[in-house]
């Protein structure tokens, strides 16, 4: 089974480790390392994560699908090489169940399967992100998106969010400048409901004004919805992509919050022209055959609907169990979103709160969060914090809103 | 459910489809048209695509370490993100026992899961590859890799491979010419071990010549080993990885061949500090961590060498089926490569056999296989066929191969 015995290193003195500066490229060299939520350290409570309750997990009901898919007559496509959009059966139930949008007419020819939504951003961006490119990115964003347009050396321009939306007029202003710079921007990147992180939903009014906007100034938008089924409140507002008409939206979702984030299945949906390239820029033989199968047995056993009606009331509850807990220890001082659905809540500190204290407190009482700035291109954002509901129990939630408020206490001026 | 009654469309005319040239990078301008390897219409027979015998896949086995993962302890792991190395587990199941390398003393720190070994090329790229960079290739090549550099940008040089491997003379030329040119390459590509196209292995002395010249030249070899588990014949040969001593080669494997091409888990190996960077430049959250976690079960439990025996029995006994039949209706007019493992032979068509003509008659007789100018990036190759025997049954193969012979005689000038 070896064959050290037989293997003398045949080279000289070891020369590539030490050169590794040559053969790194710039694209690389742009690339923020990445921050992992950390895992809480012992006895410390985790506010950080934007990752599912994990007592509610579908275990069976996944074993389930697995077990059908393996003993049907279509396992060995299940085991084999699919092609680059993904198994035909789960983009079809994609585009006609999952993410409903009838008005478009859309069929599996509009969807494309990805390893996670944020594979999907990955690979809009391998099609049409060029180095220098200018974006516009709402702001606060999600980390991720941050991070990996530094890593597409991508031009970033924030745009402000309010709890209504993009504030548009803001909008309008920069991309007045920008096409007067000659820096027309490739996308507008955006999570319209229950935003990552300030747990916002925009407004009917504001997305409309939104898709106008960006239409006249022949700007993408890049809708990403990794949360949109996890409403527990409020009325659905319908998505960028059915308020376009299906032109000028690309959207993009995700089974990771509905059924398990270490599934790694997701989409991108949108016109078919934009699938299309984006399918021909898969540089890895296609998403899973096998997590496609079982996802669609899954969702074919009736096991998704149900399962999602049960996390949105599970949502509720911890966000109750959240809200309570702030309204109870930090209304006096801090100010915070409140969620439609989805896993978090925004929370603005008091005025002049000193974040190194604060991080520094949290950890000595043992509680994790993450700080606003994570959420900004340009250094903004040290007066809030981002704190997730999804994960923790219900007594922890209260319990590391306790140690969260003692914290700020002794963080304020 | 449904948000259409209450979504009208707000734009005015679509534009972004009519526009869609003006969103596409200059990545996606270079990459051509993906080729899948299609497949067989009716009755006709594929010895085309690279892909395991399908009678023969570990479908119970598979479906007993699921059930494993799903009802232990762990399953809560499994079901969540991982980060970007992937898994620990499989990681160190890799580094100990799937891709032994005893001698270099390698544990889980030199393991980066990846989506197949697809992904693992991906992300190399990602990390070392900036446009205009020249890399080496062999030729003939795996015409993936060829198709992906050329969606990287990456300035190829071919240099040929004979039965023994890479031609090292050719390259000594090559690399000296390219350095009088100060157009030093980033990295050589190769499949030391049951070469994609070709079948062959490289002989140690071969390959102790390549990290010689590669290190004396200051150019990373990047082997790509999808297929080295799957011996049959011959004595194993210390891969190029080992033979370096552990600097100046970063090597990739997948679980794809062994198990099932569904999966989509492969992984790069190599000194730490390149597997860092390309842990870096992962842009989709890591790779499965549910389909890590069942592979590892699946290995514990003591699944995988006995499948590997048996998939080397399968394809000995197939390789001898396509050698028999090649023997005994081609060996007048052609010649062919004989593999000690693997999945394909090398066909070298009668001199001025037109490809167009043997492509319709093959078509015509119900056969189909992968024409020789698939794994050149130069139009090279007009000569040549790649036959793969791992996918058909075993009286296909012969059939196939007394189809071919025919198709052959009608195209032979």
């Amino acid at each position: 089974m070896t064959d050290a015995s037989t293997a003398p290193a045949v080279t000289g003195a070891p020369w590539a480790v030490a050169a590794i500066d040559r053969f790194l490229n710039s694209r690389y060299k742009g690339m923020p390392v990445a921050r992992w939520a950390s895992l809480p350290g012992p006895g410390a409570i985790a506010l950080t994560a934007g990752i599912p309750d994990p007592e509610t997990l579908p275990r069976e009901e996944l074993l389930e699908a697995v077990g059908r898919v393996l003993r049907s007559e279509d396992a060995r496509w299940a085991l084999e090489y699919g092609d680059n959009y993904g198994y035909m059966g789960l983009r079809e139930l994609v585009a006609s169940r999952v993410d409903v949008q009838p008005g478009l007419g859309y069929t599996a020819a509009n969807v494309h399967l990805t390893g996670g939504a944020a594979q999907a951003l990955q690979v809009i961006f391998d099609t049409f992100i060029d180095p220098g490119d200018t974006v516009v990115v709402e702001a606060p964003a999600w980390g991720g998106i941050i991070r990996w347009f530094r890593g597409f050396q991508a031009r970033m321009e924030p745009v402000s969010l309010d709890e209504h939306g993009i504030v548009i007029e803001e909008l309008e202003e920069l991309l007045d400048r920008l096409d007067a710079e000659g820096r027309r921007p490739k996308l507008i990147y955006t999570i319209p409901t229950f935003q990552n992180p300030m747990g916002i939903t925009a407004t009917l009014e504001r997305r409309k004004r939104l898709i106008e906007v960006a239409a006249r100034h022949r700007v993408l938008i890049l809708e990403d919805d990794p949360y949109g089924e996890l409403r527990f409140a409020g009325e659905r507002v319908p998505s960028l992509l059915t308020l376009s008409g299906g032109d000028g939206v690309i959207r993009t979702g995700s089974f990771s919050k509905v059924i398990a984030t270490g599934l790694r299945v997701g989409w991108i949906i949108g016109p078919k022209e934009y699938i299309d390239a984006t399918a021909r820029m898969r540089f890895d033989n296609g998403t899973s055959p096998f997590m496609s199968y079982v996802i669609a047995a899954y969702i074919e056993a009736g096991h998704h609907e149900p399962h999602v009606a049960k996390m949105c009331a599970v949502y509720r509850s911890k966000c109750d169990a959240m809200l309570s807990a702030l309204e109870e220890r930090c209304s006096r001082y801090a100010t915070w979103t409140r969620p439609d659905g989805g896993f978090f809540i925004w929370l603005k500190l008091p005025e002049g709160t000193d974040q190194n204290t604060l991080l520094a407190a949290a950890n000595a009482e043992g509680v994790q969060f993450v700080p606003g700035t994570s959420f900004y291109p340009n250094g903004d954002g040290a007066q809030y914090i981002r704190l997730a509901y999804s994960y923790e129990p219900e007594p922890a939630i209260a319990e590391g809103i306790r140690r969260l408020a003692r914290a700020i206490e002794r963080a304020a001026p």
